[in-house]
């Protein structure tokens, strides 16, 4: 029996007289936010009210009641997660110590707990303090940050994407269990062989139990039920165990999104004894999966097996959805999850800055084929792993979490820690050390993986292999010197990355969070409450050098973000477009970051309230399974078709050329074979023979070594633009193509009719559009929209009223 | 007797049947130019206009009379400079090649050259081709760039601030040289002694004669005679010779500007023959130098020591005047260099991808007591050192070269090359190779020097010296993290370089002169033609950014071209603030770059009408005797006075404290001590007795470690603007302080009157300026002022007119 502990909870900041009304799961931050005492830490810059907490200490007190315990020989009293630092009383009793948010603590009460009342008392630490304590304590000679020292999610600690919001509380459920001794646990569907006509799965779990059990249940059903069979419990030094070899004859298997269906299976356990009955039911798939690590002339590459299918990785990374944890929903992540899967993304990585995730993240994707990439909770810093409390500490929640997350089929990938071991070689200068963290990636790891989960593969740290920990030979890499390193972002066509694990290009959120969250006076490009919402340093510098390089300066406010997320779309589009021809030499592109946990100008393509922006309705485009790409090179325009298929298909292709004032120059229709898997030239041809040129030469200016000089080309070129369609299967993927960056175009405003009706905007284009803007008090079907003349768009307005319709141009200092 | 050959000569593209009018000393480009065949490269994008010249190839004819030929034995014609690859004949006689735009070329034509008539045809090839069949004869593995192969103006090539016109001409005087075998050459007066009574010269000359020439005077004044004695003229295998060891009593030394008068003395050497008499003027300066290289707590130190005195450099560095050299006149550099003078500048470096100066520049630099760093030209490449043609090219252009300015004072450096020792170890990693210029660079020219010239230093490369060729700890360094790496500048202040021979920021050239430039319609942020005159790769790009991380963005062209040059102004303030206080661990401050070679967004602080830009105006501050400047760290504020100043000294400072609505909030005035060449800590004093705070806060975005939070400060520091006024000597040094990036302050324009009155602007603000900017058809006497209450400034016209006087914040979007 469990007895939920949640709900009304009493707290006070310790040496205070008052308790305060709160609620587990929560925090100290919500709690105040909900009393009113603070306000929303995310509307203009309230953040700052919320520093002064992470010093302070805070109590939570709860008094329950309990009866007829005598029933139960088993009396348990159970953390879900702590943040983080906290001694726990219940009653006269000290229990024990937490001091990791990524663990379940599990107090045996038979002892503190009573009959009728009783009174439980945790007493949270201020983790700043914690940390200056465990430094003075262990004396290293490396200068660790106070974030390393705690083993909490780091990204509180403020990220260039985050507010500093170091929230600390009872953050997950607690409830006592209470029962006579039987529990399975431990449960591991591993798959042993698939094939199409056969799985062989092996179904482990050990049993808890005073007596031997006398029998166990093992149930596999999807909806109907597949096979039920009844097999032996064993012992073993350890205890009972159950250990169950399982055929299933023509297996649905578990597809990652848009290779099949992410078929689930559920088996349940059930054991019993002559008192007691136990069950478990877990939900998993059947899949292979490798990395395909083979030499090949460009060095070693780095791709996905699925099933036997090479999986080119699409998607992004996963940050926290929240500063506040215990607000998340499963209706959150359901949203979410769903926002990926429709983007056609089939992974995205649980950055080791944030949290193991909720089940519900895990659970979604499991249903929508969503791969996941699993970092271990390191990021960015030195670890202090040269001393053994750090390591146990450690140990006990990777085994808790590798056990927790096994059985899910979407994670396909275990990996160390985010860019610690670039930062040995590049940030710190202190080669390939012993400890600072690599003790846990290199050593305990690898070796606690063997042990509780040899079925992934296991990466020492993204980025990782190859001579350099980011090199573009081998293993995975960060593409950061755009952006970042403040780059061109013209220069991702020179990215070889064998898997590119993040790359990205800012933006703001979507027009309306920034304005609910920004107060009216304030809504200015450089307002001191707007760049509290950039977390970069220099951020909104970034944002302004590649507007000026690409198209021009915002006229006010609304420009500033509408330019912005035009221009993020752009880069990434541009970025994704040349990894994906190039697969598999490149076997992945995931950008930085799917999501928000604030409102902010961030790398996201979805915002904190889960409003898209324009890079949302881009990765839909350029993440699809068929993906028509134009270049122009050496004089010749060419299109190339990506497919994601694993079967050969066929397609019907329409390119066409306008100027800017609408006049069609050159349109060609033609059938074109789509080998599976790959990416074939579908046309290619002389620019002379396009009838775009004038034989009107104009000068740009261009690099050419050490200067720019003046660049002749035909006038015609920066007046046109290149529409290419192809219809597969009766759905279409479109694709827009100019000749240079914007600001050198002979760009025209788009003219253009639109009408509403049934829910839909319908928008009928005169002259082409490079990027029409939908002005809506909610989330249309598609934004930032390229268009071509003799083409009708329908976009579904979901109940959104259109304010206006109009060209990005319109956003410009001319 | 000379007989010049400049003036008109006929010229034609080879092949062409047309001649037309050409001028030497001159070139194509200019010829073109002045026929009205081609218009001002300059103006618009005409520059690319002269793109397809460099691949053709010229000829220019003279026809000259010459009469009694037979009384000269010796007949010679004489190219002071051929730009560059070119075959000469005289009448029916091949003369020879040229192949390098430094060297003199003399011919001997007592055959070819007749009575009477005579006709002189120069061959002028195109250097692009030339190269490449250099590139295709030579087979080399390594991939020379076209320019390395041809001894040439490299920026003639195209370069981050200069248009890409590849001059070619006849771009020195000519002249045919009769006489009867007597000449004074390779004339050399060392100092070998030098204390305050007394200094020991030594006199030099190698005397070419047919005959024992019968007696040498040497005749030595400065203004008045000094001596006059008749040396004995000597015989060794090599020739005649005179070398004669003077003393002169209580000498006047050459100083720095700023230390002492420029002192120079003339030597007339005179030598005659039976039937001859040759002279020679020598005009030099008595002076030692050497660098102070001390292994110190830093490293070594790298300090100009002149007369015993250890000299903070100031300056710039310099490049040539104009992209088409032969226009240049003396009164050019007469005014360029009396504006480095007036600028408090000792010191200018002739940067390695421009020219050996004229003549005119080295006697300007004599005159004015400004240093010189000369460059050996080479710049930015590897160069075709394995072969020895090229080597032995340039031994001639280093001997010739080195003789032609031995004598000149100024020049206090020779060095071998710009960049390119740094280029071998990071941008080419090819460590330290053998050859690619570095047997010039280590081999060749130490030899050469040591025989020709060992009176002065010779540094390998700028930068050079340390472990890294760029290092902080030894040598000189090129600080261009900052704006090339994109940095913010407020990193300058973690420059602890040893001598910082570049450094520098960018700016648009006079406002006037961008209008004259730049046509009308083109008078826009981002059009083509104003593209056009920024020759860096993402320049514009760069600007945006630093302004929009100090300012704020430009509501408009003329508030772009003065918020540009705020900036720049403001980030050299700050940076040679920082070195001048570092004194002497920095013992050197050259910022990139003095002067344009055309109308240009670029480093200079002067632009290519010689017009002021604002960092013109700030360098005669920054770089005056005495500085105080002001800082503020730890909750202190402190003014530190730099002085370089050989004496002791005492001054009057004023320190006033204001809010921007013209409130005084504290004034102190002391006297203060200034130790001699050196730095002092003049005041120093906790914030909170300064009457500023209010105790009001507010928060403003600062990176903390990985993230930007709210950054807690008294409003009170955000609305306060400091001022510092020093008198030393009835003279007054200003400067001024505020608390943060300007972006982060409660800035509010200046309140001000203003009059005119015997052209003088009389400014009498009410309340502080942080910039007022005088817009007015001349140049003024200061610009882009910063003013406090209470004191009235008298600007000197200069007979321009005012048309507006404006706060800079009305430059900005707000």
């Amino acid at each position: 029996m469990k007895i939920s502990l949640d709900g009304k909870w009493k707290f006070r900041e310790v040496g205070s007289l008052e308790y305060l009304d709160g609620t587990v799961p929560g925090c100290v931050q919500l709690d105040l936010i909900n009393l009113g005492r603070l306000p929303d830490p995310f509307y203009s810059s309230n953040e700052v009210l919320f520093y002064s907490l992470e010093e302070k200490d805070f109590e939570y007190v709860k008094e329950f009641y309990v009866e007829n315990l005598d029933r139960y020989q088993v009396r348990k009293l159970v953390f879900e997660g702590i943040d983080t630092v906290a001694d726990i009383y219940l009653n006269q009793y000290y229990l024990g110590r937490a001091e990791n948010m990524f663990l379940k603590y599990e107090f045996d009460v038979s002892t503190a707990l009573k009959e009728g009342k009783n009174t439980l008392k945790v007493i949270l630490y201020s983790p700043i303090k914690e940390a200056e304590r465990l430094k003075k304590v262990y004396q290293s000679k490396y200068d660790y940050p106070q974030r390393s020292w705690i083993r909490k999610a780091q990204y509180s600690y403020g990220w260039d994407w985050g507010p500093r919001i170091l929230q600390m509380g009872i953050w997950r459920s607690i409830y006592l269990e209470l029962h006579n001794g039987l529990e399975i646990v431990d449960e591991f569907i591993k798959t042993e062989h698939l094939s199409e006509d056969l799985a062989v799965v092996k179904v482990f779990a050990r049993i808890n139990s005073f007596e031997k059990p006398e029998s166990g249940e093992i149930e596999i059903s999807d909806g109907a039920e597949i096979k039920r069979l009844e097999p032996q419990v064993y012992k073993s030094k350890e205890g009972y165990f159950i250990e169950e070899r399982i055929e299933i004859e023509n297996p649905k298997l578990w597809f990652p999104n848009g290779y099949g269906e992410a078929h689930l299976y559920t088996f349940k356990i059930a054991v019993k004894t002559s008192n007691e009955v136990a069950t478990k039911e877990v939900t998993t798939g059947l899949r292979t999966v490798r990395i395909i690590k083979e030499k090949d002339e460009y060095g070693e590459s780095f791709i996905f097996e699925i099933n036997g299918i090479k999986v080119f990785a699409k998607g992004a990374n996963w940050i926290p959805a929240d500063s506040i944890l215990p607000r998340l929903t499963e209706n959150d992540y359901k949203a979410l999850i769903n926002m990926a899967k429709d983007a056609n993304m089939n992974m995205l990585r649980v950055w080791g800055g944030g949290i193991y995730e909720y089940d519900w993240f895990y659970n979604e994707c499991d249903r929508n084929g969503i791969m996941v990439w699993q970092d271990f909770m390191f990021a960015c810093s030195i670890y202090p792993d040269e001393f053994d409390f750090f390591v146990e500490n450690f140990k006990k929640e990777a085994e808790y979490q590798i056990k927790r997350l096994r059985n899910h089929p979407c994670i396909v990938l275990w990996c160390g820690n985010n860019e610690n071991n670039w930062g040995f070689r590049d940030w710190w200068n202190i080669g390939d050390p012993e400890f600072l963290g690599n003790r846990i990636y290199k050593k305990v790891l690898p070796q606690i993986l063997l042990e509780l989960d040899p079925t992934r593969p296991y990466h020492i740290s993204s980025p990782y292999g190859g001579e350099h920990p980011n090199s573009e030979k081998a293993g995975d890499r960060h593409t950061w010197d755009i952006w970042s390193g403040w780059k061109d972002f013209i220069y991702y066509k020179h990215d070889n990355a064998r898997f590119v694990s993040e790359f990205g290009f800012q933006a703001a959120a979507h027009i309306d969070t920034m304005k609910k969250y920004i107060p009216l006076k304030d809504q200015t490009i450089f307002s001191k409450v707007l760049r509290m919402h950039e977390k970069q340093d220099e951020g909104i510098e970034r944002l302004i050098r590649y507007m000026a390089g690409w198209v021009g300066l915002p006229k006010d406010f609304d420009s500033f973000v509408y330019i912005s997320q035009f221009v993020q779309k752009e880069a990434i589009k541009l970025a994704v477009e040349h990894y994906r021809k190039n697969k598999f030499r490149t076997a992945g592109a995931l950008y930085w970051q799917l999501n928000d946990c604030w409102p902010v100008i961030s790398w996201s393509s979805i915002d904190y309230l889960k409003r898209r922006k324009a890079l949302y309705y881009e990765s839909k485009r350029v993440f699809s399974k068929f993906l028509p790409a134009i270049e122009y090179e050496n004089g010749r325009l060419k299109v190339k078709v990506v497919s994601d298929d694993i079967t050969s298909r066929t397609g019907e292709l329409l390119i066409t050329i306008w100027d800017f004032d609408g006049r069609k120059h050159f349109e060609r229709a033609l059938k074109v074979n789509i080998p599976a898997n790959d990416v074939t030239l579908a046309f290619d041809e002389k620019i002379e023979n396009l009838n775009v040129l004038k034989g009107e030469y104009i000068y740009i200016p261009k690099q050419f070594e050490a200067t720019m000089i003046g660049h002749r080309v035909d006038r015609g070129l920066l007046e046109s633009i290149v529409f290419v369609s192809l219809i597969v299967d009766g759905r279409e993927y479109e694709n827009y193509f100019v000749f240079d960056k914007f600001i050198n175009l002979e760009l025209k405003p788009c003219q253009f009719e639109y009408e509403i009706k049934d829910d839909m905007l319908i928008l009928r284009p005169r002259t082409p559009a490079v990027c029409l803007i939908i002005e809506a008090d909610g989330d249309v079907e598609n934004n930032f929209i390229f268009a071509r003349p003799e083409k009708e768009y329908k976009i579904a307005l979901n109940g959104a009223n259109v304010t206006e319709v109009c060209d990005l141009l319109e956003c410009l200092i001319r």
